[in-house]
């Protein structure tokens, strides 16, 4: 069973690895209330996981620690794991489908564990782990449903409630749901008066629909940029807990969880994973009813692969006027691209990219397509070229 | 004339405004140094000028107050100072070059400043300041030449001699001077055996240049990525106590530069400007004599525009191998894209962006040209997938 004592004595067993997260007012991310972030992409690993997987493995028994730990997870558990069983002095084997980013998997080993690549997805993975804990009698260190674990995770409960007064709500991505049972169940055990609301990716709402028709239940598929929080089933133990814990669990689409994590890098200069904007992205869109609270955002982690980072940024930059491809009609005659790029040039506007094509079949055989990248200071500046070229008789699609 | 009393009196003023920047140690940025970094990122405003530029207007007097505050920039000083009046309850009036990032304009607006957008690069909207605090009376403060501003900087020092013990170098990106003059002055009194270094950018190095040809001089131009600290002429104050208590100072290239932004992102989830990791890149690139010592990075800022950041993203993931333009000659006959697109895909890269053109005059009036960008892994997972292409009779450029 879960319980205060088991919480407290990981938060003491945490001082050896933990980094001090402080809680950062966010004071221009919600006007409407008083946001604090709980930044545990700063966290070592870059991710909460370290904690659970931390206490979980300095709590082994003599024997135990002899045969290792086997751990499965393409992303922050596997870092987590293999950092504290390398500052236990424990062998670690972390199972890894072969599709994950090659930065994670550098930086598992880096951490000191061996990596099993094995083909195929997480289920893949999954099954070969438990195929080498029955040969090898090592200990499955399991990500989410633990309840030393789901202990280690609610050391962040409490540091919570020490680093801010009159805290109103806490809100917490789910994935398993072993932070937020970690962290619900430390703060309503101290305090009930405290919201713990969840967030879940709407591509992946496991334990919401869980909580819903009050059973267990294996979604069918997940799709979700946050492929931290891309859990098909919640364990039994969370299950359990977040029904009796936690206050309300709510969802965020993609499109909000970029636009959190651009305004974390604007705002905060931090970088966030899909998983950890998923908090921020509900209270930016209105999701919860925070008006006027002290409200704890809990950015669960920053272990996003720099290729979709730079994806999420273009998206972004798509998304408020700064980024724009115009498609534009020329009749084939000298001097026309020389107009366009004048007119572009002079509203202060930079040319990103540009192609110049003459083959487009839906176009008389006189003209061409010109498609042009241009980055603009914002909607209002772009809208300004796309009249000016109008008015110079171009025909924008 | 600096002093430590002004300093630890600025320390004490500052308890008002500033968030608390910790240490974190990044182990695996530098194998061979014990590497902390001091991410004044995370800093409220994005940066340390916050610190100068407050503790300068806590001492203004009731007469100097009610007249208001003028500064000029483009960047960090503009959100520094319009905090800092703001806080304080005085008029500020912040001009900027027209060309400034909108996103740096706003957030200075967001402070409570009047913004002059001056037509025109810095110079003039500095000429265009000096003539309102002549119109109006009210006090000009410096970016970085004044010793208050210094001495509110110099607080970086007493914090980390507070946070680590031991400390053997600390290294400080320096534009004008006034953060190293402030940081360096701190530690030298209090310890001299502290070694101090400065980073400039290799396109702007006023303050290398100055000190060694023992005068002030003014560059003819600056160029860099790294605009915060792209200063043509070194201060008066800042060039006399650079000259006395900074150890030595090295340059760092953009491409340094960018590869240090991509490493902080990667690494520590946080987001610094290129001036902010001008310090990380000297470490990185071996510029210091720094081998088993325990060194302070000071990473300054992370005020960089997304668009920008975009751009370095892409830049660092090209030179590392992860995302490239392959150029392929295809003789134009059926099914040619298709096998292309089969081997890419059959090796696990992403194609990004595609473009297929017939119209290229230096080739076979039967061939075309197929450019098409992937996202690889690494270097490694790039050319096997150039080695199969080539093997299956594509030729590449």
């Amino acid at each position: 069973m879960i319980s205060l004592d088991k919480i407290y004595h990981g938060a003491h067993v945490l001082k050896q690895v933990l980094r001090p997260t402080e809680l950062i007012r966010a004071a221009r991310m919600c006007p409407d209330c008083n946001l604090y972030l709980k930044n545990e992409n700063l966290q070592v690993t870059g991710s909460f996981k370290v904690r659970g997987a931390y206490y979980k493995i300095s709590q082994l028994s003599e024997e135990e620690r002899k045969k290792g730990v086997i751990a499965c997870s393409a992303g922050n558990h596997a870092q987590g794991v293999a950092l504290a069983a390398s500052m236990n002095g424990i062998k670690a084997t972390i199972c890894i489908p072969d599709g994950a980013p090659i930065s994670k998997v550098e930086a598992t080993k880096s951490y000191g564990a061996d990596v099993v690549l094995v083909k195929g997805v997480y289920d893949d993975a999954y099954e070969h782990a438990l195929k080498l804990v029955e040969e090898t009698g090592a200990t499955f260190i399991h990500p989410f449903d633990d309840e030393l674990v789901i202990a280690g995770q609610g050391s962040i409960g409490l540091e919570i409630i020490d680093q801010l007064e009159n805290v109103d709500a806490v809100v917490v991505p789910v994935g398993g749901g072993g932070l937020i049972s970690g962290v619900a169940f430390t703060l309503k055990s101290l305090d009930p008066k405290i919201k713990v609301y969840g967030v879940q990716a709407a591509g992946a709402p496991s334990m919401r629909d869980a909580i819903k028709d009050d059973k267990i239940e294996t979604l069918s598929g997940v799709h979700t940029i946050a492929d931290g929080i891309a859990v098909k089933t919640p364990g039994e133990h969370t299950f359990e807990i977040c029904k009796n814990y936690v206050d309300d669990i709510v969802t965020v689409t993609d499109d909000e969880i970029s636009t959190a994590i651009l305004e974390l890098i604007e705002r905060e200069k931090v970088i966030a994973e899909g998983a950890g904007a998923a908090s921020v992205a509900a209270i930016m869109f209105d999701k919860l009813p925070v008006k006027g609270k002290n409200v704890v955002a809990l950015v669960s982690g920053g272990n996003i692969d720099v290729t979709i980072l730079s994806r999420v940024i273009n998206r972004g930059l798509q998304m408020t006027g700064r980024l724009t491809e115009l498609v534009i009609e020329l009749t084939d005659k000298p001097g026309q691209l020389l107009t366009v790029s004048e007119i572009i040039s002079s509203y202060g506007a930079n040319v990103v990219e540009l192609d110049h094509n003459r083959g487009d079949r839906h176009i008389d055989i006189n003209d061409c397509i010109l498609r042009i990248s241009i980055e603009t200071r914002n909607r209002e500046h772009l809208n300004e070229i796309i009249n000016a070229l109008t008015k110079s008789g171009f025909k924008l699609r």
